[in-house]
């Protein structure tokens, strides 16, 4: 069984999931093992553990043809359903067992199509796909965080070409999502202000970095941008909780996420890319009596090219270099015909 | 001229820097620019700005053939020398000028041996080069933290095949380094105890993540490693600073470097790596009245193998899934003959 272990420095988590590979043999042969037949098409239902949920034709069976979105446990989970959090120390270390969800969402029954590429209908599919799946997964009282995260392109991690992203729910809140929350609590406690609304205010005055606007949302290049031609896509209004997104508001995303990626796409010729959506937490608690549950935070996506490969300097020290001025990233996203 | 950013969210500084590469067409090329002729071998001293620093054979002149180690400044800084901080507001964002150093240490004369098959005593003319830099560079009080990094091998960042590695003087605290200063900090206060030496004492009780040990320093595969095969290097005894290393020292670790990095590369077939010094940042302040400066932090090199591609999961949430387990990896690397 895999493990969760904390550094004991710095509090970070990392997941010890020696099932997925382990022997030096393995690792050297990685890259070989791609690039075999597709298992998440449409037609290889049997090839990919039972169906958790998924958007079918009336009338078609579970795990059969006919779906248009569908969501199964990862057949090489990191974490495993099954089991206690078996929290321990063991010395001066901290572990608990690699407990919790690892899920695929296919995001189209067809191969072909890149994800920005799908119809705006199929991408609000999928968004209601992490909904409903963040959603359930609520329910585990094991489970502290939901994350969605897609990798598209071999550059980014991903080892499938068929699009799809992927779940985890997580016994633990990820570090960069922690210090998120204390770093935008702390900007509400001393401003009372949420501290992603007041960059939407400024971003949206000074227009430098805003890439586009769609109906309840906005695409900005954030100011200190780690990566050339990242884009953070956020609700304009206060909302904390990507979990209690309105139906209306899902398909304003699916049109705002569509028309980033297509950006991206056209401008860099289909760069590998990464996203991620940052969420509050499961059971947030009321820190304090002053602040009611859900000012502070501000839910958004996080899309990470991978145009340049991150060096040692990045790795060891959480500094990064960025070659590209996030103006100029915005003003070749927002110049891009779609 | 580059700037450094602050995110103001999670306070987290990053490198804008324009000049490295701008325009989507850059970005596309980037790929073929490489592989031309080398810059850093023997003989093309006039290819590279005017030497900082050389080893040389006696008689032989500054910029001229005749060299063991050679430091030169990076033709294509992120950061430069000149210039003021300009600490400055920019409505609710922070910015200073990008001044700082960026040099490269030419660890070889020849291109041809990768850097864990140089001689040893080349390796620890290295070490010195890396120490007294980073002496002279403490020097400018416009400096926080230098920081010493290697990428070797494409999948690691290197854009050069020739051994070497980097410098950076820079006028901040790297996150990483913060976290971890405080979090050795945090140790202290309760403990009284460096919590890395609390580490090595432990590891060597259980001796299954101890790779080796030989004179003053100390190989391990750290209990929640990042990275399949990941390896700290650390002083023995306690010592929180690399520029106080003695002469000696600097021999034993050139020994513990070759050792390690030479069973890395007979593990996995000489794969892609960075490794990183961590050390205590310059002028560190006293912060209280009962804690003496240097007793809470112990510096280490962190060598971090490229060998799985980091997916849009570890980028986005500083959440790391290794399919390695430490112990694994360090049972590999002891019964590696060397």
């Amino acid at each position: 069984m895999s493990e969760l272990r904390k550094d004991p420095i710095i509090g970070r988590w990392v997941i010890v999931a020696p099932e997925r590979s382990a022997r030096p043999k393995e690792i050297k042969q990685t890259q070989e093992e791609r690039g075999k037949i597709c298992v998440l098409c449409e037609g290889g239902e049997s090839n990919t553990p039972p169906e958790i949920l998924a958007f079918r034709n009336p009338g078609t069976e579970p795990n059969s043809p006919g779906w248009q979105v569908r969501v199964v446990p990862n057949k090489f989970p990191a974490l495993k359903v099954e089991g206690e959090l078996g929290k321990s120390g063991v010395g001066i270390f901290d572990m608990m067992n690699g407990v919790g969800a690892h899920e695929v969402i296919i995001e189209s029954p067809s191969h072909e199509l890149d994800f920005a590429f799908l119809p705006v209908e199929q991408i609000e599919k999928v968004l209601r796909a992490y909904k409903s799946r963040i959603l359930d997964l609520a329910n585990d009282r094991r489970f502290r965080y939901t994350l969605i995260f897609k990798n598209q392109g071999a550059r980014a991690g991903a080892s499938i070409a068929h699009p799809h992203s992927q779940l985890m729910a997580l016994p633990i809140t990820p570090k960069r999502l922690k210090e998120e929350l204390i770093g935008a609590k702390a900007h509400f406690d001393y401003k009372e202000r949420c501290i992603f609304c007041d960059i939407i205010r400024q971003e949206r005055e000074l227009k430098t970095r805003v890439i586009s606007e769609m109906g309840n949302f906005i695409t900005i290049a954030p100011y200190a941008s780690r990566f050339p031609f990242e884009m953070w896509i956020l609700p304009s209004q206060h909302h904390s909780d990507f979990m209690s997104v309105s139906d209306d508001d899902i398909a304003g995303l699916a049109q705002i996420l569509k028309d980033s990626l297509l950006r991206l796409a056209k401008a860099l010729s289909n760069p590998a890319f990464n996203y991620v959506i940052h969420t509050a937490p499961y059971r947030r608690p009321r820190r304090d009596y002053w602040t009611t549950i859900d000012e502070d935070y501000h839910w958004h996506i996080e899309i990470m090219p991978r145009v340049t490969t991150p060096a040692g300097f990045e790795w060891g020290t959480g500094f990064y270099i960025n070659p590209t001025a996030p103006e100029d990233a915005a003003q070749y996203l927002r110049e891009e015909e779609i």
